[in-house]
């Protein structure tokens, strides 16, 4: 698992957006988005990018297999605030057999608010690490990723 | 169900007591803490309340038996801030052979911030509503309660 | 402030509606919606509405006017889970010189998963009552909640 | 800012622990707690830790200096269930004169559930970086951080 990839702030090196509107239950007293609630932005940008290539995270559920979050790394380079709309740029990063990495740039407006990365495994219902589906195996990685 | 009992605003009307530290991304962007998390704050003195009791909720649910919520009610009277000692008084208010009410005052030294009511049913693992167990249909009530 | 009103199942008696795609961190261990995360829902629907209205949240916060979060009642109906398409129906239901109440409707397709009620209250920049703003005071409520 | 320290799975290697209760509503649709919330254990054992120290978070808000968030890096090892106690070691790993970060592990019982980097910085009340409180930046780091 590598975490350690650090995730341009060129929007053209991703290769799906998922827009996402800053709720007030998510900012904290000092004003902004708690820095936990990005990683709820993440996982919804995920779930987008999922259903985008029509693979959607339910029926993979369905067939048993599910994507544990083995971990992840953030960088908050901006504050995000209630109410902004933010978009979240992904793209897979590295891949093995069993784990992928997703690398993540939350912008808002043209301002880079934060970078991240998270890695994934599929795990079967008892939460026990298996084989990535075929398609997940063979799909292609960021380039700037494999020169990292 | 029955959500409009009004619970009293003496920490003597009730059966137990948790007290809950505010964490900081409990709060929002008003400076206090946000009014949903009331309800968090509700659900862990519920499992702190059956764990007294010597009826653990994960027991109960080992045993097929989960406590859907059917609703609530709550009135926010005074702000919680970040890092408050957070007292939430709780008594089981009313019940029926199939749901039950809780009542609540949630108090931060003397002051009053909110009283809630929750009304449980009990489901079994298919969601379907059951019976209660008989240790809680025989559960002693708020005296006060029965007179609202 | 009256908690009371009963919102009716009927979407055609609100006067605004907001969709929501569930997320699966505000799903529970029960494997649906964490009844406390309806009223994130809530909140970010009233949100919608405002800027729906031109009079967006964010304005009024500037302004120096908040909207205090009074009480709040809900009823789960039927659970939604992960990914759902939740539609947020809403309605001003009753106001006096200070305060009004919200009505709501949540529905996945054509089921009712819960009905709601929040109150608020304007405040000032101290948390103090203030007046409602006038477009406020005089705004339409629902006809179904003056009858109930 | 450097979130590649490894921290050990020794609980002796760590200056401080906290002990948090997993809330039902942190668990999600896999059964376990969900990842985000981790962060939120790191919040309440770091506010816990000030507090032991007699530096509590609340006073240093007030000075005007709060502590940003810079980064954060976690790695799951293990589920943490609903009800589960989780212990929350931490130290101060590493700091320069704007900055430190601090390294957890959280075990319940005798298994390593995360590891976990957090990075800050001081901030005035306008988000600007300033330097560290003198004691902070005198603080003890830990000596295993420095081989790293």
């Amino acid at each position: 698992m590598r975490l350690d990839v650090d995730p341009p702030l060129d929007p053209g090196a991703y290769a799906f957006s998922h827009r996402i509107r800053a709720r007030f239950a998510e900012t904290d007293a000092m004003g902004i988005v708690h820095h936990a609630n990005h990683l709820l932005y993440l996982e919804e940008a995920r779930v987008a990018y999922l259903r985008a290539l029509e693979r959607p995270y339910t029926e993979l559920r369905e067939e048993g297999v599910d994507h544990a979050v083995l971990g992840c790394s953030l960088r908050y380079r901006a504050p995000i605030r209630f109410d902004d709309l933010v978009d979240v740029h992904l793209v897979v990063a590295t891949r093995t057999r069993a784990t992928f990495t997703l690398a993540y740039l939350l912008r808002v407006g043209e301002r880079a608010c934060a970078t991240a990365v998270t890695a994934h495994g599929a795990v079967d219902a008892g939460g026990r690490p298996v084989r990535l589906p075929r398609w997940l195996a063979e799909f292609p990685t960021a380039s700037w990723a494999l020169r990292s």
